[in-house]
């Protein structure tokens, strides 16, 4: 379930500015729903909720087991809507800290002599969304004696970042291995582009399919962002079914706080403020936050209009950041991100000398803290001019996760429609890339 | 040497606004120098680099040697200022992908039984950072059975997110470690707060002075950053003589770069752009962006003026924000910060069948297509509507990094009095602290 908190944000609005904004949020809607909107052919994430493929789901469970008992690490080379949702997702739901499979005790079945925990899942590392040549030879050193593998994620093949990184890993991996080819999985287009090329010759391991109908920034919940999802260990099935929970609930209510976040966005736009800050208290959070902000940027930031989408993380932030929310320019709204409940938790002890005068807290835990630090932090920014609302989920956990995503993705579909641009598009996208290989000579 | 190209921005204003406001800005850079400006008691951060104080660093580079000898981790503590210039340095100028010491061969003078190797750094992470309690519990079960030393760096002692944070960590040091006290470092105030008053029962290892005239975001150039970049293996001295000539170039220039740079963003924001985005291709530059996103924000952010500091990392945040960077809301200006040198390279291998068409580009470096990507964007972002500018600096290295913050500190101070602020006071960081401490019961 997720609800909105939306009283201290209503307060920077005119009474009826809502009620009068709701018929054009109804139709926002009902042009999702229908198909009837700018950019309608691309719906496919939708479609794929609606009629879930289970077969898909369980040879995604089949190949992660794969990796499981074969391999250490799993290289994802992607960028943009093909790597920032599996890394929000993965991001959210991993520890911290991975214990490094490579560092466990040797196993039987380890292929061409490496040692893979068949216990522990590999390793996800993400390679090919830039172009520092350090990070990738520093990487590739890493990864010497390794059981890796790799998942190359891009529709066309050609992407630079991706196909650059693929080049040089592919290479990498023929020194490495007898059979490298077994060790590669393909997502991409059905049949055209660069990949499927390769496939032709190299007859990679797996290939998986990016449907023509879902977007890059869409794609969390097909192969793109299942696949590295199920890989690092991660109930996929509950992660997917979450979604398709959320995609049911929002698609037959039309009071959905889905709608009410898109229509106070657009209103607080209009009243000038152009910033909207994410705001998390949970670091794992973070990622979903990079996530959020290629879906509304890039679905929103066109013909000059949409909210400049950022990520805060705090109290961290608070303590950089907070003194310009508190009292900067009024051009900012904030969206609290809050799980009713926190991953884990930590009592704060009780000393004997109270040397550091916190003893006032002791008994209490972190989580209280952060409730605290939160409540606190609504209050002063609505003191100081910030419209601020909060967005609440039950928990860090795989089916919260994914009906949080699929929240923001109905959500930003209806947020482009009233700001009367095609939300599945983005143009905008191309100008640098021209530019760039312009000067690469191609 | 740090260069300014400011060309794209100026053709953003009318041909005199420069020189219009330079009188402005040599009055602001003179009470810079002057110490006539407000806040002007808080410029103890140019005072420490007038004067270089050659002992302490002898004494940081003595500690970071026991550090090496001793400690697989330094668990350094701290928020906000107390965290982010060291993270910053040490991202920019440390491995991505750190060899952890405890993976080494053991060495013989390993302390009570833990086995340090000699020859490396210890690994710098950092807690105290937020109210995480997941974070803090999987840290501490991560760092079991390795040898730690923690430097807890906090004014007044009391910063409620770091003490916490000390305060669990004492705990299970005490049941880690025979002498705990002789694994800490203290960070703090000459002789006021409650980190003298814990180091009066327990008699720290070591403790090192913030001075009363440097606020948090100006002190990387004390021993709240030094001693963690001491530690990590970096060269201190040539970091902090990098800053020291900055400091005489800056102050003796009244063309220099600094005052450009302080200018036009504060030109652009009269003419209405109220975000700037800091842009870095190489990710280890990541955390000096967030690092100057306080430095910024928080000395502009008050009186309800300032631009809003965000951090772009390119090429990734191309395929995110750049469709919003290209087309959305006119209210941004751009910031390049571009080295000359990329950190290590990696050139791109031919292939014989040229699968994913990539041929064009094999025999170039990552770096060449890092710089078609870079002059590609300026481009397309000018001809977008982002005014944006490049500050260039010679290498990712110790003294180039020196120069490059202090160059930021000296911009923002100039910036401050341009906009009629107290560049060195944060006022509103208070206001959600005062909520949080009722609703803990302070």
């Amino acid at each position: 379930m997720i609800r909105l908190d939306d009283e201290r944000a209503r307060s920077f609005l005119a009474d009826d500015d809502l009620n009068t904004l709701w018929p054009n949020v109804q139709e926002a809607h009902e042009a999702v729903l229908n198909k009837t909107g700018a950019g309608s052919d691309m719906l496919g994430w939708r479609d794929l909720l609606l009629d879930p493929d289970d077969a898909l789901l369980e040879d995604i469970e089949a190949t992660a087991a794969r990796l499981r008992r074969d391999a250490d690490v799993l290289l994802c080379l992607g960028i943009g809507g093909s790597y920032l949702g599996a890394r929000a997702v993965i991001s959210a739901l991993t520890p911290y800290l991975q214990t490094h499979a490579s560092d466990h005790s040797p196993s039987d079945d380890a292929p061409e002599g490496l040692s893979v925990d068949p216990t522990a899942p590999p390793e996800v590392r993400f390679a090919g969304h830039h172009t520092s040549g350090a990070y990738l030879a520093e990487l590739l050193a890493n990864l010497e004696g390794k059981s890796v593998f790799v998942n190359v994620i891009s529709k066309s093949g050609t992407t630079l970042e991706t196909a650059l990184s693929f080049r040089v890993v592919r290479e990498w991996m023929q020194d490495q291995y007898d059979n490298p080819s077994d060790r590669t999985i393909i997502t991409t287009d059905s049949d055209q582009g660069a990949l499927n090329a390769l496939h032709e010759t190299h007859d990679f391991y797996k290939k998986y399919v990016i449907p023509d109908d879902v977007g890059g920034r869409f794609s969390v919940l097909t192969p793109v962002g299942l696949l590295p999802i199920a890989a690092a260990g991660i109930d996929v099935r509950s992660f997917f079914y979450g979604a398709v929970s959320a995609c049911e609930t929002i698609s037959a209510d039309d009071e959905h706080a889905a709608f009410r976040y898109a229509a106070l966005r657009y209103l607080l736009l209009n009243d000038g403020y152009d910033v909207e800050a994410l705001a998390v208290f949970e670091p794992k959070l973070q990622d979903v936050g990079r996530w959020w902000q290629q879906l509304f940027g890039e679905s929103e930031g066109k013909e000059g209009t949409g909210l400049f989408p950022t990520v805060v993380q705090y109290t961290t932030d608070l303590h950089s950041l907070g003194q310009y929310m508190q009292q900067g320019q009024r051009n900012l709204i904030e969206t609290f991100l809050m799980p009713e409940t926190d991953p884990g938790s930590l009592t704060i002890p009780e000393t004997a000398d109270d040397g550091d005068g916190l003893n006032y807290v002791a008994g209490k835990t972190m989580s209280d803290v952060t409730h605290a630090a939160y409540d606190g932090t609504a209050q002063a920014h609505t003191d100081g001019g910030v419209p601020n609302m909060t967005l609440r989920f039950d928990e860090i956990a795989p089916g919260p996760i994914g009906e949080l995503l699929y929240f923001f993705e109905h959500a930003v579909a209806v947020s482009g429609y009233l700001l009367n641009v095609n939300p599945f598009n983005q143009p905008g996208v191309e100008d640098y890339k021209r530019e760039m290989y312009d000067r690469l000579g191609r």
